[in-house]
């Protein structure tokens, strides 16, 4: 169980460190400030040629598309690999995106690299990863628990070649961007079929008539603009009969597809701006003073360093190991992993952009640290792709499953 | 001690409940939604309209000034009976200025109360209490730690009959509203005395020329337009000698006074917000259901219900007994207690907070309910005001200060 | 809701505080000695001695049964009252029993004085009340959950003028020390009944044939000898018909009465201890030094230093609410603030004994200090009388109780 | 980094697994019983006759000495190889010293393996290699701060070809039991030295004249006889020049080099009985009913269980992490791991414990479980060896490292 940095990977890793450093830093705070500038949901002007050109840059250098485990059109790296590039990723505000491995893009590709047809691959997943144009992924519905993806209630009826869709569904993300071209959204298909297999996933294209962004939900105060977290209605929207991926009835068996990969990227990235909170919260420590000490020496902060610390490096190397079983185990031996870890990482970040803020007083929920933004960011971690308390239970049930069966075997024993 | 509802204030406190439920709640939403329209920087049209609405209705009905203890010019209650009503008022965005006992107004009104001269009791005093105008604070500065009062650099000097400042301040509270048309600055007087006889509060007119606000400063994502916690800077800020309060070198003394209640009543209704967010949490808990069942029958959910009602209990009495030392005791000995409640009230109220933003999964982070707001106004106190490290500190030193003594005095007996 | 020390108390709590410093203290490391001296279970010699001229000296000074809220034989003080003396208590080891306030003692006494009969009271009362004996309360069994009193299997069936009683408890508190003369047993008479009648309670004479004390449960590694918390055994038992107490079906009822004074004693004097562990902590803070400086100064020592005393004041005071509580409102409303205690208290206390023992180093889990006996002590009030857990569903389910009316109206209007 | 468990360990996993359930579990509890037959600090009849057995058995299967990384003398295995085996070892009461891998022996084979003459390997290594004896280190002192090494006072003077050795040590583990033959004392043997330079290590025979066992310390209530955490006095001790290891001043070098394989062990064994824990807080869940349902399914058990699974991983795997460094980095740089698992295991081994005490009630204190014996043990690994604060000192400081010469670089460019 190699959890460490592999010779292939260790090179592309300071690659992947200097572009951050030397290309994106430099550009990253002009870009965000690009982005209050006129239309706050349009893309264009120097926002586009910031962000293309850091991509094209990318792309030249082959530092693209590592999240893609295939060799042939990604990056044939295993998932431990992956996860100390994502990690760096994560101290970035922009850099998923310039190596085109930003969610739900990520996602999105993965589902159509797994699942798509033929056509469906040339006409979406090839621009994608190009980088061409990104895409959105609507599951959350208001009004159900959707944690519960059996709940969803926008609904596809086949009318002769054609799905006709009504719904409405929230917290879209990326749905917002004007260069999201494509959505993956998932409808139920049949009611009266078993629980799991009323479900399906349909490509619907942004520009199809009644796709409707009624507005972008917030994240605490921030809108996400221009990516968003769209609320969307559904108003009878005609896509054609191959549009469905996979077929009738497999929406949930996608999800379950989808949603490993997703929640592993977030734990590394989350594990990556823990690491830049350290980092600020500890600059702060050793340069401000306060009663003539640096607050490094005051009260509990060395206690609040350490743990911190040990917390990154336990988080890492559980998000290290859920990444080897990904790479090596059955699918559902993993799952029980990646639970662990969508619940204990971002546990874990919250809590130490949440120290940083502290150690920066007011200027740590200001503007002009960027802690408020990661606190905002990290914080939905634990709400989003499943909340904390369902991916307990599904730790808590797989730990108790060889104790009830002999339990259950004892008291029939008994009987 | 008893830290009751006096029979004085129980039908006052009935008066509160029933205006914020019958006046206030059905116009809040709409006030809120206001501030987007326009200029949001402007405080006119609607805005103006509702809230001197309300205001007029409650100043009519005696409702009005209850944070001013003396019986003329205020309410003539205890601090004790004052929590009770603060607390209401902390349930909802607007109600604390619509009795006239919004901060930072009421530390400002207490100070030129206490200490004002009758000059500048005349000029600002009175349209503070009637509510004629709003008035800002200016203490925290960029560049130093603000919670160690004795670091301020902006300075004022004299200049034949008029002090001449100089400086910036940040996060000065309400100077972005136009209706705010005074400040107390916090200035440095005099380098040369004594540590805390340096400083002194001179009260400057937001029109003088060369008061600048430079931005508004956030507080996470939000500006809170039109009140705003603005970045100032003075140039050559020239006004009257007889500006300054109480004398030069009074400034420490000044805001030592000032801040006991400010931070009593930031806790009083920090413990109305704890109880609003438990309220959703609840109404959320037997509404929402998951896998077949209610959100209060899952997992830990109902632990968390038990420990929010004991924390905020136990939060509520320290708070109280606190109030009541401050009315019965001596102010050194009853600092401690609003150190004790500065730190206890505000994890709790922002832990419930949290707890019930995950009850409402994505919804609680966004704009559809309250709880985002209140996390983000809550957090703050833990920062405000002294952060909690500063004022643990207090409440330890004060702990050990006895054994202390004796430990040095059997020290000395031993050589 | 006056918390205060009322003026009617206030020498009195002078009085046990001056008793327990120049009677108690210094007598009691040589009376803990003693026990490991000859037989552990015997209550002997220097034992008796100590102990019983220290309660004829309280009793003669009137300190005496002020547990019992009666005027006529015991004290006639409010709970809240007898609170400030239960706490000097709980700082000795023996200082309960010297005041006649011990448990099991002061349930069992309430138990006989509020429910006993004329005979059952001269019988065991008056010599309880006049500490000439002592007594257990056998409720609790092995291979069942006991927090579910309906669980018991211990029972007793009426053959002619005499109950039989066969079954086996243990954690019998008190039932070693030679002293125990008398049980009150908790038994089912009726398992036909409804659930909560099957129950009731019978007194048993310790000297009764078939009345074993099969071993000494361990607390930790402590026996507690010589008082004990002794497993039973009951083989074919028989009582006179009239040792049961108010009457078969009874029992339950009783105990619900029983538990109540019982709990909020023990978190009274659990703050007690929490406050001795504090000031040893803090002792040992100001005199120990490591790199040249006191503990104090270390780390994160004066943030756990100021966090114990706010914990404790907000412990005691919602210990005082609930005592109050107690003695102003309906017993079903003050059991809900005794199950917060209860749950609140205990968490408090042994949080600060374990910083404590941590401040000591290896010295706190020595003989050497009080430390780790505190820590056993306390530790088990989280089990004993109802565990956290059922406490937190008490309070839990008594704040959702009218959401959940609201939301069964609200649905079966949706109807 | 390699992490998982070695083709080569693996088999010899299984055979210890196997050792242990068939022929250590079936005899611990008889083993444990004998202990309170007759004198318990002797180490006599039935208990040799177990304990010699096993080991003579293990010994004979090869399963000996696995924490010595040498290959001639002990195993051969690495850090992390031995750490699987640890863990298992964790689990039992007596399986450590089964395997001749017990501390305090283990430390003080490594001490004289690595800095031993060889006259002291072939009079005190081999017999403790062949199991034949015992041994115990005398470091901590009554008095002085012992997370301070360069504090202690017991001292030894050369006299002639003698060293004499004067002072008082305590909480010096195994030295009760009647096989240890030899201590390894840390005294001070030049106060005029440089700080770490004043100390050394000397070899003293426990049946040197002036050797003292004045008592046993306890650990909460348990003298953990025959083991005995002794209270030593050592009156005009006078040993050969020669036992002195490495020679004068030589001594906190040589602590250095002992307590970081010390402490690994110690992280090893804890996971093991938190898993252990563990077991039995699932099996509890699922067996006992409370309100007609297992605990399991109660309120927030299956967080505390997904909780418990989350932090052990964590632990373990930095625990591997630690044990890699040990193998494959400098020292010094490991000794900041060592510090990180040791502040977070124990917390993760006690908090799961505790919960398991909780989860079985009474019988969690009592000795009808080992949870109360596995606390207490656990309990103490977070004083023993370096306290929490130390260690989190340490990982603090190395983290601020740079930052702090960034910042004097930063500041001295300012002058």
């Amino acid at each position: 169980m190699d959890l460490g940095i592999s010779p292939k990977i260790a090179p592309v890793l300071e690659q992947v460190k200097a572009f951050i450093a030397n290309e994106i830093t430099p550009l990253e705070e002009e870009f965000l400030a690009e982005i209050d500038v006129g239309d706050r949901w349009s893309f264009t002007g120097r926002q586009t040629e910031i962000l293309e050109g850091l991509k094209n840059k990318a792309k030249a250098q082959g530092l693209w598309n590592f999240f893609l485990t295939d060799g042939e059109q990604g990056s044939g790296l295993t998932t431990v690999e992956y996860a100390y590039l994502a990690e760096e990723m994560g101290k970035s505000h922009i850099a998923a995106e310039v190596f085109n491995c930003a969610a739900p893009d990520t996602g999105n590709m993965e589902v159509l690299y797994k699942y798509g047809s033929e056509a469906q691959k040339k006409q979406w997943l090839e621009p994608l990863l190009n980088g061409e144009i990104r895409s959105a992924y609507a599951m959350t519905e208001p009004g159900v628990a959707s944690s519960d993806a059996t709940n969803i209630s926008t609904h596809a009826v086949l009318d002769g070649d054609e799905w006709v869709i009504n719904g409405e569904k929230h917290y879209i993300s990326g749905a917002g961007d004007p260069r999201c071209k494509i959505l993956i959204v998932m409808v139920k298909t049949d009611p009266d079929a078993p629980k799991h297999l009323q479900q399906s996933q349909i490509l619907v294209p942004m520009d199809t008539p009644g796709v409707e962004n009624l507005r972008a939900m917030n994240v605490f105060a921030m809108d996400d603009a221009p990516h968003g977290h769209m609320h969307q209605r559904y108003t009878n929207v005609r896509v054609p009969k191959d549009n469905i991926i996979l077929g009738p009835g497999r929406g949930f068996e996608i999800s379950q597809g989808r949603l490993g990969p997703g929640r592993i990227h977030h734990c590394m990235r989350a594990l990556g701006a823990a690491e830049r909170a350290l980092q600020l919260l500890c600059e702060r420590a050793v340069s401000r003073k306060a009663f003539g000490k640096p607050l490094a020496q005051l009260g509990g902060n060395i206690d609040i360093i350490a743990n911190a610390r040990m917390d990154i490096e336990m988080g890492r190397l559980l998000t290290l190991k859920a990444a080897w079983m990904m790479d090596n185990v059955d699918p559902k031996e993993a799952r029980v992993w990646i639970s662990m870890i969508k619940t204990a990482v971002p546990n874990i970040s919250i809590r130490i952009v949440d120290q940083a803020i502290q150690m920066f007083g007011a200027l740590g929920v200001s503007q002009d640290t960027p802690l408020a933004n990661m606190y905002m960011a990290q914080r939905t971690l634990r709400l989003a792709d499943g909340p904390d308390e369902v991916h307990r239970m599904v730790v808590g049930r797989n730990e108790l499953r060889d104790y009830m069966k002999a339990q259950q075997a004892a008291s029939s024993g008994d009987a």
